[in-house]
């Protein structure tokens, strides 16, 4: 049935004028970055469920994330916790990623799991502390270097609970500060992606609260810090794909954080909740690399794509291959998306005939499509079936 | 300066008719239950933050909460968790607390915190962990009776993460047939206070989501169920004095677990973040307390003021004792509120005049009429002092 | 094309499972009500945007309601609004519509737009007021039996903007003494539809806020009293879906004002903001559709499907065409779901299976199968382009 | 009992430190504006409720305004919206407000209320209809030139309501070019304030949607470009004092537009809702004030507070009256705030005496301070009485 689908795909595609050896070979050379803490157990404040099938090392976590790679031919790179991933060498780590297929990504530091940090990390009203994590973060660039990371990801949890408990402005400087020196330590050709976040863990201000902080923060700091956006991050209601787009113009997006909230930062399976978000996402990701700057357009081709959830009741590497299946759907989708019949309607002032032309490419199905490129890179028709029925899973089912 | 500024208060609200003994009696009969794991450590999940301090037992959990009644005078019962509180006697946890003079108050089943409730407990797909679920809260009824505890609050974390992941209504209906064994499990003068909660740790869909799903339960039982809110349960931009309002006067407002919230279950310090709500929740159970229908105010008569915090960066003591004033002052508050004038206005179609009526009792400072009863009452006038130079917080400095 | 794309989908389902003869019934009896309002001018409290082409009279509005059914085969009736569409004789109205193949639908009465409701209509404090809105319900249940309507969908704009102004539990007793009245004058093939909201016009409480408010008053009046969802008036975040399937198993679901919302009650084309929801929607009715209990299947299929949207830059007659071709698609994706699938992952408690087993339904490409409905159907493959190239649209754009 | 009431808050608050000549000069100094349009008859989208009792004319207004202003002592500007208060001669409308003891303050442009702006105004994708709204602003500078005016305040109803209506990036590229145009056209002496606003009247994206934007803005504007908060305007749960403290640390506030809201963009009057977040505001404003840098000092001092409310239901005059006590009220009490206090907690890490210490200014009762003061200035104590039993109120209740 494969191919008589994709034939009958193929024939409806050109018929509206799509060029499916673009689509196909931007489908291709989609990357998505699986993080190690994916691979392990996690949970809420309530409790941490443990099946024991879940990898307990950095190096079964890589395992995992090559195997995830191995079957969806899409996920070449993993992200590193310090120090959730520490280990005595980081060569040595690096070398069993790359033995495995995969290569290490974005080093994420860990500025929330140690007793110091209670009241604060880098924006701490105390300078030892300050010290301490600022510290952290240059042992993680440091750490970057060995492993070949080109991105820092960074995430605060500083805030504060009660009006009145901190110095919004002093901590304002202190971040700023903190981050100064990081900067300072990068070579030419890498980045920090500067993460924001609504709230939690902090619950009356957070110190990077929303992308306009961020953004004013990387501004500061210069053309190697950028915009990280985690698409769980934000206040109810925010058009995430507005932000997307305004930071894209402006070349400050660096990459991403992928997950699904209906609530809170919920960090569910990325397009499981709102698939026409995700949808809606890629659009203004691929309207921007169609832009007549070559800024804007090399922006985009540096978007760190990675996946950011809590795999709280779900079976890992499942769950890994389900995001990145949903992903990849959502953007085959917004490539079928016709520009210039966008553009027309826009111009035309035609409401309903631009949102047609968008949502119209969210309708068709893709599966033909994803299949037929699957094929074409000796992958798994269906990287999900094949996991379950393959070897690797029966070697988790053995673990604990 | 007390006795000048008591003088004068007194002096301004007699002009406005207000009859201070009724504020003075109705003030000393406030009782707030403080809850055992208010004086433990706990967090969020990226972190619990743990200095020694904080009480381990449930021996010293009564100790400390026994303290905060010594100091405020109005917490003369402590809630238990079950298994957090869990003793090889119930009696002499009882008799325990009877000796610190206070008394043990609601029990609180705990169903989230084993490896088979991941899916659901009284709502698990599976009928044994369904039953292992219905024998605890059974458990919890019997301790209850040991305890001499009346009230039993039920919190489930029963919900899903994705859609189709359970069956809803199916749910709905395991929902029932558990409660229905626990409620025939009562003696007469128990009581089944249900909660409900807008998400958390369910991020789909949580099985008893708001006030609606937790009533109509409550209908079905009996008259010995009721609702139980907690001021952080609900959706944001909630409107949280109406449905105090609403269930009163469905005489189905069996107590409140109070705490702040600004985002989302936050359980910060009750009134910390919006100080008005409080005050405007107690403004309509003063009102429904007037009401014709004794089944009204006998219903307002039988509410359980209970906190639910999580203490995550604050001294567990200090955080109870402010709790505590909190509550006192906004219900001192309330309490000036002069009912006959709100009416007028409210008859008179006079927006302004009735909003004016109400907000201008928040406006007064209430510090003189609650130090005047602490007087009388052989209280420090400032618990929170008294507290930071008596002797027991020495004792806790020295845990750990 | 069309040919060769329903003979794969029908190999794909059918190879599922998929009874397409049962999914092709469903599909041809789905009644969709539009709203005569619909094909006025509406806009914002900033302006309404007037071209001189939106029908200008109830008769007007009834003929491009027909209009509609007439290309897309599936919107037989239409809602009307008194005293919008108030006239000398409904009588006449009845037989105009008739005579243009539909039939009016629901009364919606119109409590909002007299300066006597500034502060309440049947809630208001003054007597004289509350006397002359039910007045008005009961005028509208006798035009309702003039044009042959079976349900009056009641939306009540009464709540107030400040703490304080209205007395909260005397106005729950006014709304439910008026509703006794109007209930009264129902006869015994009459429903009334209540509706809740969470907010706007009013700005601090809502009378009827929430689902929970609709029931309880419903189930105090009777069987013929049902509970109206209309998706644009939820607290943000709320589960939607999660309240359709309650009030399904309660047998109080009446019927749905369908549109869309990102942020409060924005009234846009339903289907055109997160169109998972709205499948979601009818993933919860279908299942109850194959319920045990006869009491909710029959509820299921006496829901009444409106439309209620608020067209402030589209043009009419297409958004309304746009409106329904949405709920038609995910409606038919629905219909995809292979409930067995479903009923056995969540069974064996496989969260991701069962997750999957409903989210590819959601994933097909329908369009073949609406087509070749249409096609059967006698109706145009393409409703949108047919009205555009069509007659009518040439009238309508004389208009003015 | 007013002078022994201030004798006993004063010797109360030197007690603690408090300097009240400072704070009463603070007081004396506070300039509120009022807006013309809040004299008006206003609504929502549903119904403009009118008495005939609301001034009509710009004249009108004015004279409502000096009213307030005769009454409170603190608003001695009044906000102008074009066209609403159009003239043939601003020199004349200059002069009328001068006789009456006001000036004219912020200019507001009206880019919602013409046809042509359906579909946005200085971002709408027809160059013809930017052009012309970017003439209407230059038309508002000119005016503010001729009243005398150095504000103009500038908000912006663009935005789309369907995903692909508009081309997001193109627009922001409009937007910029528009107000480059009107910058280039201001005096050395005039700012333009740039407000942004979550949503409404756009549903689906709204071109300046958040202070990030409209920072943005500004920062490529220049120096005389600053960010106007509307109190009303951002996502639920945004912490709007941590948006103040950020701007002011950056010197890029401008301005308030106050009001209250519950929900979305409510527009009540400012402080009935949620109290604590006007003190809290004022409380971030008072620490900036107090900044090493004089640039942060310079922008506090440059601060234009406004009041912006849509009086739907409230008499128009007592409304104003009400928002400007409430503001006084929140003002006096952040006034109150011990900074070393509020310091030294900070710094000792001490969470619970921070949050005590900006708290418990807020439980002063200000009314002897503020009855103090206005005996000190000649103004009547209780401004609102003093309207209420005035011959203007009656001149007002002849209207219509």
């Amino acid at each position: 049935m494969t191919d008589k689908a994709y034939a009958l795909f193929e024939e409806r595609q050109r018929a509206r004028g799509i060029d499916l050896n673009v689509v196909r070979e931007k489908l291709k050379s989609l990357a998505i970055e699986t993080p190690s803490w994916g691979f392990g157990d996690s949970g809420t404040r309530f409790k941490v469920f443990r099946n024991g099938k879940a990898a307990r090392t950095p190096y079964e976590k890589l395992e995992d994330a090559a195997e995830v790679h191995r079957l969806t031919g899409c996920c070449p790179s993993v992200a590193i916790h310090i120090p959730w991933d520490k280990t005595d060498s980081y060569g040595k780590l690096r070398s069993h990623a790359e033995s495995l297929g995969v290569k290490i990504g974005a080093v994420n530091p860990n500025l929330f799991q140690e007793e110091e940090y209670m009241l604060g990390s880098v924006t701490n009203a105390n300078a030892a502390i300050r010290r301490k994590a600022t510290d952290h973060l240059l042992e993680c660039v440091a750490i970057a270097k060995e492993t070949g990371s080109k991105d820092l990801s960074l995430w605060f949890p500083d805030g504060t609970n009660y009006p009145g408990q901190g110095d919004i402005r002093a901590r304002k400087v202190w971040m700023l500060e903190a981050l100064k020196e990081v900067y300072a330590a990068l070579t030419p050709d890498m980045r920090v992606l500067i993460e924001y976040k609504f709230f939690e863990p902090a619950f009356y201000h957070t110190d990077l609260v929303d992308w306009g902080m961020a953004f004013q923060l990387a501004n500061k700091l210069g053309p190697q810090a950028q915009v990280l956006v985690d698409t769980g991050h934000h206040a109810p209601c925010t058009n995430v794909e507005h932000i997307v787009a305004y930071l894209l113009d402006e070349c400050r997006l660096g990459g991403f954080h992928f997950n699904s909230r209906k609530y809170a930062d919920d960090d569910l399976i990325v397009g499981a909740i709102n698939p026409y978000e995700l949808f809606l996402i890629f659009y203004q990701i691929l309207d921007a690399s169609a832009d007549a700057d070559p800024a804007v357009r090399g922006t985009v081709d540096a978007i760190a794509y990675m996946i950011d959830q809590s795999h709280n009741i779900e079976p890992k590497i499942e769950a890994a291959i389900r995001s990145v299946l949903n992903v990849q759907t959502q953007y085959a989708k917004a490539l079928l998306i016709d520009r210039e019949e966008v553009r027309a309607a826009q111009s035309e002032q035609d409401v309903l005939g631009a949102e047609d032309a968008v949502r119209k490419a969210f309708e068709f199905d893709v599966s033909p499509l994803l299949e037929s490129i699957r094929e074409e890179m000796g992958l798994p028709l269906d990287p999900m079936r094949a996991y379950k029925e393959g070897s690797y899973a029966e070697r988790v089912g053995r673990r604990g």
